[in-house]
This record gives structure tokens, sequence and C-alpha cells, in this order.
């Protein structure tokens, strides 16, 4: 199995980076992977962490219809170029954590997506640089207020409340380029969206370099690289799950704010 | 004259808050104000700090069409409700810095803004409480490529360019609601932009309620109140500069990225 790159907070409310073990003990690293983090001597055992989001970034830059099939289906065309916006940090969430319904939508859609995690300081890169910064790759919910996207025109408000970017479980560095993308709603066992990751528009080294022509990215920044076709509404108690081959699964249920 | 608040690089790379007295000296505190920074015993001559933006949010939001005149010249109307979108915190840069001419614009425009900082961690609040959220008030230019916000829509791109978030020059705790915003281009002593702040269709107060009821703002994040009438290009040299009575000026030239 890969090596699973984790972030912690400890019993005593210290935040660390670590190495999830098959034991699920985590193995603290004196920094963050992308900065370098060595192993420490602290090991974490699983009763005396919680899991958090697997990085802290100052900026997540989420990319709009970057699948033909869901392009379609919100009643579009792809674009010309990759089309972005912004999630704030304060959107994201762990797995397992809740998604909090806002009382100001009465849609609320999961839109499963992998994620990509810069690993160093990226302005103005080619397409083949931003091979090398993208230090790893994680699962995300680019979670939507839909009919908010649809009455503001801006999409800001509509991907910008608390806990709508559910974020994890953790890093891995490498990634199958067909690996496929699932989401399941509650028990149902089959998936809500399915599609390879090979299957984008734009691909992840253009992404980043596309969007490091705009603004210089930053180690543990975060890329959201859209959502295949299949979106569709949350409801209070839901559980949401976004599986990548490869990766693992995030796992977020509903209640309301 | 109103207290000033600063923050400062020194010589040696480190970065302070601090208060700016008026020999140019600047008094260090040993956390942002708005943290209950106290006076160190550090002073810094003015030959011995280069100043930097006033803060360093984790967050800024900005309002779109918060003055009527300035949507009729859009060619829209006024929102019924705040209409918010991002710059991200890369687009920052101080007074004095230069604004970076993207080549992807050919269309950049000045807009001048009055900027909100915030003092506290402010989540779902009232607009009484906002008031008490609002720990002061500085100056920004929402540099915006005009030509790439019409084409794209959203206006993430257009509004994200690294430099396209002038800030500054510093901070100060009391503004008088009728104080005017103007904005000067060059040499030219008649200004292209003159307003109240009271003009603004939403208040300080109801934008920071509003957006707190999607967002959680964070202490040192900024709200950017929305432009008057009169945007308009700015061109390679160019030298713009904003003032808002009570606080300051703003002034950054233009050079090519």
């Amino acid at each position: 199995m890969a090596q699973r790159y984790v972030r912690v907070k400890s019993q005593e409310g210290t935040i660390y980076y670590g190495l999830l073990q098959l034991s699920f003990n985590v193995e603290v690293l004196d920094a963050p992977p992308w900065l370098d983090g060595q192993p420490s001597d602290l090991i974490l055992e699983p009763d005396k962490y919680q899991i958090l989001a697997p990085c802290s970034p100052s900026k997540i830059v989420g990319v709009g219809k970057n699948y033909a099939d869901h392009a379609a289906e919100m009643g579009t065309s792809v674009p010309a170029e990759p089309l972005i916006f912004f999630k704030p940090p304060t959107s994201v969430i762990a797995s397992e954590r809740e998604i909090k319904y806002p009382p100001q939508s009465q849609r609320v859609d999961y839109e499963g997506e992998l994620a990509l995690v810069i690993g160093e300081r990226t302005c103005d890169c080619t397409p083949e640089e931003a091979q090398t910064k993208i230090w790893g790759y994680t699962i995300a919910n680019d979670v939507t207020a839909r009919d908010l996207q649809k009455k503001d025109a801006q999409w800001t408000r509509a991907k910008s409340f608390d806990t709508f970017c559910p974020l994890g479980p953790w890093i891995v560095r490498e990634l199958n380029p067909g690996a496929r993308l699932q989401t399941f709603l509650n028990d149902d066992p089959h998936p809500v969206q399915s599609a390879c990751i090979d299957q984008m528009v734009f691909s992840p080294d253009f992404l980043v370099s596309y969007i490091s022509q705009v603004m210089t990215l930053l180690p543990g920044d975060v890329v959201l690289t859209g959502t295949p076709f299949g979106v569709g509404p949350l409801n209070l108690g839901d559980l949401v799950r976004v599986e990548i081959e490869g990766i693992g699964r995030l796992e977020n249920s509903v209640i309301t704010r």
C-alpha cells in the first residue's frame, strides 16, 4: 500500500503531520512532508489523535466544468480555458466530520473530486514544470448550494459555506492516471458518480500551470480538479462517500447548521 | 491625528505589527493589535523598516456593485443582496509597491475601496454585533482585469492576479461615516473617483453580518466594501492613488509582469 500522509490533532491539542501506519499508529513528522519533514521519535496510537484535513491550504482553487459529461448535465459546454473559483480555508473539514446544511439554501449538492496538493512555491510554471510542483493527491467534496449558485451568478457564496470542503482523509504521492472516482450515498451500492480521472478536459499539470500564471501557489495549497457527471442533492442525515482508487475514501454526514 | 497601525519588515527580515509615530518611527507591538498586542521596547527608525500591507488576511472578501452609480456605469443594477467574491492572499501588496500588468489582459482597471479589518472570530453575527467585530479601516485598490472579468463570467481570474490587491498604508480604528473616497491618476488634480462612504448600498455592519452567515471570518481578515462610480483603465507607468479622509493615501505604480 502507498504511503499515506496525514495531519492529526493530539489529545493535548497539538497539530502534527505524520505517516499513517498499517496499525493506524501515526509516525509524527517534524514539519509538513512537502517542507521536508522527517520522522521524529513520536508515535501516536489510534486512540490518541483525531484526524484532520491532510493540509492547511492558504488557497483552494476550484475548476469548473472540467469533465465534458458534467458540463453537459449543467446545460453548458466545456470552456476553452479552465474556469477557476475559490473556496475559503474556513470551508475545509476532515473525513468523518459533518457537512452543515445552511438555512439559506434548499438545494445543496455533492461534487466528488480529485484534489492536488502543491509542494512548493509555484509562479508562472509550464505544464512540464507543474508535474514537479504537485506533491500529492487527495480527495475532495466540492459541496455547492446549487440554488444560490444559480441565483447569485457568481459562485462564491454557493461554494464557501463553513464545512463545504471535505478534504482527505490523507495524501498519497502517486496516482494511476486511469484511477476511478466514485461517489456513493448512504447504503446504496450503486455509485451516483463514476468516472476515470483521465476523462478530465484539462489535466492536473495544465491546471497548475494555468493557475500559476495568475497567482502564486504556495506549499500546501490545494487545486480541485472538477467533478464528473452525476451531481445531485444532499439531504439532512445523508452519508456521502467519495472514493478514488489508490487514495481511499472521504466520508461525511450531513447535519443542520 | 488618529493612531495609525502598521505592519513592517525590519532590516533583519522580521515582520512586526506596530504604531506609526509622527516621527515615522515605528513602536513595535508584541502581537497583532487585534490580538491585544502591547508596545514592546523596540522602536524602528524610518530607515530601518519597510512598510507592508497592514494585515495578513487568511481571506479577502470583496463585494460587487455596492454603490448605485457604479452598478449603473457597469450596465447593471444594485443586487438585492450583497454579491461576494474573493481575492487571494497572494494578491496583496503594500502601498508604494508595484501593480504588475499581466500579459493575459488588455484592460486592467483601478477600483478604489474602503477595506474593513476584522478583529475577532466572527460567525453568524447580526449587523448590531458586527460593529464590534470590525477592528479598523484601511484603503484597498480592487484591481480588476475587466476584459477577463467579462470573458470568464466568473470574476475569480480577473481579480486574483499577484499584486491585484494594494492594501494600506495603515489601519485606523475610527472613521467618519461621511468620509470621502477619491482616486487619482498620475498628476491630474481632478479625481477619477469621488464618493462618500455613506453612499454604500449595504453598510459595513450589514456586509460583515451577511458574510459571517456564510463563512467564519478570522482576525486580520479583510472585507472590501465595493467601489464607487468612475472606474477606468490603468496603463503601464501610471501612478494610482486612492485616498480616504481620516485614513490616508494608498499609492501604487503600474509595471509589466
